[in-house]
């Protein structure tokens, strides 16, 4: 066992200079002092190769949240700029990390009052070097815990590599390995509606839930990350570790904490179970030229400038092989070029087993629970309620969407992103909302088992227009089953 | 079996020129008529003991009219009066039902277009010769319905006195028992609400529900009604009719149908399994002199003008013997002179078995549903969810709740009176919303049964001051359980 983890007063940002640092990372460090939820000594020392100065890092820190952060979160930003310094590396030898070791100052102590955070937002292929790095310079101490973006390798194989190599420096406690998507309200949210109240536990499993749909649905084409996401692909870039994880939190069992490990727990069961996929029970796709929002978008192909077999579109319906989720299929859809850009859960419940209202000439619709993560933030509950009025042939019924998150319901609560609260609690030592090792490891498992089907009975995405849904085989692999995605 | 019931083309009101004549009954019906719910045909005669003539009745209706239905309601009130026509009868003799039958036209002929509604808004003392006097003048045949305000006796015998005198002229399936609760919006969507959605049926039962209320609390004392009122008491007035009926609803299992026999017969076994109520699950009140919104108001032995021992105050604790209701205490309550006239159920979920949030700090409240009948017709849900924002020291949830029947759910739909659902029943023969007589007779069998244990054991009311929740008795009724009242 390692020591109780204590506070860090300090963290070492990598990639400081990058797109996420400057997009996300330092505007929600920033909108975290601001509500005053950072320690007064906590210092920030950011890293990356470019040779600047610390005055020159704060002014881009300034710029970037100039940009990227609302005026009302920004607070008294000179304070925050003051936390910051930077240190300069080339993070492919081990020459610089004596000097960053000094900036940063020791972390091997456990006299010490605080700890050492770092974050890593570079690319996968200086994880490697970055580890030996530290561990050099003596930067991986009991108080020393280690943030890790994704991609985490691109199958069990190689992210097996990737997490030795962490793991040759860190405790597996140390090691925070985020999915920005678990730092989302609504996400946590789920975790609340599902364990605080009554209600819905005893109706959450495959006697009342007919199937739930996850999808993310993303506008934009390949964007400047070309070489990457070719090798990649929707399955992997996506549904190997967000909607996995989405399917986990909706899937798992009550934990007997709100703790890392019980939750972690029940999700990596929920991994286990997922049941091997067979090749009808997958559709891919390849985007071409079309329009979004009224505007003319290029194929992948054109985009790419060659010829590709990669996925940009995948569309899956899972199985849970426990007590709970025999029989309920979970369909996931993710894709680029899509009409709009939404990630939600559905969970659809099943009808009533038997209407009273129908022979009245009521309509009825099964319920519903929608979990909105993207664009907006919000949780739907569906139910039936009797239209007001006399309805002299009958009575009428209608669907009643109860916002649950509704905005007024919490006034005063500004929306937040969701990295300050994966870098607060980064910064605080609390594991909960980051993945282990052995869920990772399962969401590859049942990835690589469908790349091999894909491979085994070579399929190849068929092509599916910009700005539509994906290939008709999607909207078929669904209303097979009598499901229409919903839109 | 009578022959299939047709509606009326004609609705003959007893009572005329009474009190809920023309607060209720002919604003129903001219609203009704005002959105083109009554048929070109249908014919309205009123009678009553009074000599006036047609254009004298429609006068007074109109000026009732213009009293209480709201202008926007009212439509062509013209056309609605050219309806109205007026007999005068003295109901104690046999003498004048051949006129009035005259006036009202055929009855009895089965070839008949239109059958015959009959209202009888009159003192019960009258109901006796005036079956006599419809069955004398020929106006009980097989098209004929009647309805029947309350009360309906004073126990069980004088009850099936006036149901036998009752039955002695019309088939049970003619007879249409009113309890105007039946009538509210939110009484049937309670319906609505429990067979139409999937969500509540399987935690509709005492695994999950702690228990239910359901209080009728009025501000005023006795008006006019001193000699009626003086007779019956709280438990008379309210309990033995609406308020077994709102436990009824909230109790019966899922009936097969929406009609009148499958509604009715779930709602009579509900009542017939009502467990004998103990002295100690009682508490008997009546008010004393105090204040209602800061006005100072006289005690019920200055109103009445002396001594009494009936109770305007009564709570009871009272239990369903079977499967689903097991241990599950539904707390009555009804009084006068309470603070807030309030007609309400509220169905008080179980605890979350284990809670993940609370060690955490987060303070958990049982989720409820809340059926408002009176003042305001609504019905509030209240599900625990996150507050948003980080909660460095744990995850703050907060209590939600979400309006079902919200206005803005249902624009551009008016509120209706009772009154107009249960007429225009009436008129069209259907009974689902009027009370059976097995019904009525269930439940003044447990009336009485709690009347004699008042009587064995002597219990007279204890006083509370006027504005107060009644005695403290009667906290300390649901306190002992560690149950408060919803307030």
């Amino acid at each position: 066992m390692a020591p109780p983890a204590i506070s860090a007063d300090r963290l070492l940002l990598f990639g400081a200079t990058g797109d996420l640092a400057r997009r996300m990372l330092l505007p929600s460090l920033c909108a975290l002092d601001a509500d005053g939820l950072l320690a007064e000594n906590l210092r920030i020392i950011g890293t990356a190769r470019s040779e600047i100065s610390d005055i020159e890092f704060r002014d881009m820190a300034r710029e970037a949240l100039e940009t990227f952060l609302p005026a009302e979160r920004r607070g008294g930003m000179a304070t925050f700029l003051n936390r910051l310094s930077y240190q300069a590396l080339d993070a492919t030898t081990l020459d610089g990390y004596e000097a960053l070791a000094n900036k940063v100052g020791p972390s091997d102590n456990a006299n010490e009052d605080g700890g050492l955070a770092i974050f890593l937002s570079t690319a996968p292929s200086l994880f490697g070097s970055t580890i030996a790095g530290l561990k050099h310079a003596g930067l991986t101490g009991d108080h020393v815990r280690i943030g890790l973006e994704k991609p985490l390798g691109t199958d069990l194989e190689s992210s097996c590599a990737i997490n030795d190599a962490v793991a040759d420096a860190f405790t597996e406690d140390r090691i925070f390995r985020i999915d920005h998507y678990l730092g989302k309200e609504t996400v946590q949210n789920l975790l609340a509606l599902r364990f605080a109240n009554i209600l819905f536990e005893p109706i959450w499993n495959s006697n009342y839930i007919e199937h739930v749909q996850i999808t993310v649905a993303e506008t934009v084409g390949l964007e400047g990350r070309v070489a990457f996401y070719d090798d990649a692909g929707a399955l992997r870039d996506m549904v190997q570790n967000h909607m996995l994880q989405l399917l986990a939190l909706v899937a798992m069992e009550p934990p007997t904490s709100f703790d890392a490990t019980a939750v972690r727990d029940e999700k990596v069961k929920v991994l286990r179970a997922l049941r091997r996929v067979d090749a009808s029970e997958t559709v891919t796709g390849q985007y071409r030229a079309g329009a979004i929002d009224g505007q003319a978008v290029p194929g992948y192909d054109d985009e790419l400038g060659k010829d590709s077999d990669t996925e940009t579109f995948a569309a899956i319906k899972a199985h849970v092989d426990n007590w709970r989720w025999k029989g309920v299929p979970f369909y996931l859809r993710t894709g680029k070029r899509l009409p709009e850009r939404v990630t939600e859960i559905v969970v659809r419940f099943r009808c009533v087993p038997h209407s009273i209202f129908e022979e009245m000439g009521a309509t009825m619709q099964p319920n519903s629970l929608v979990i909105g993560i993207q664009p907006e933030e919000n949780i739907t509950l569906s139910l039936m309620a009797k239209v007001p009025g006399l309805g002299v042939d009958g009575v009428r019924l209608r669907e009643v969407p109860l916002e649950i998150t509704m905005p007024d319901a919490f006034v005063g609560q500004h929306r937040r992103i969701a990295y300050e609260r994966l870098l607060l609690d980064l910064i605080n030592a609390d594991q909960t909302l980051f993945v282990r090792r052995d869920e990772v490891e399962a969401q590859w498992h049942w990835v690589d088992a469908i790349r091999e089907v894909w491979e085994a009975a070579d399929i190849k995405p068929k092509t599916y227009g910009s700005g539509s849904w994906g290939p008709s085989a999607a909207i078929a692999l669904a209303e097979r089953d009598g499901v229409s995605w919903h839109e």
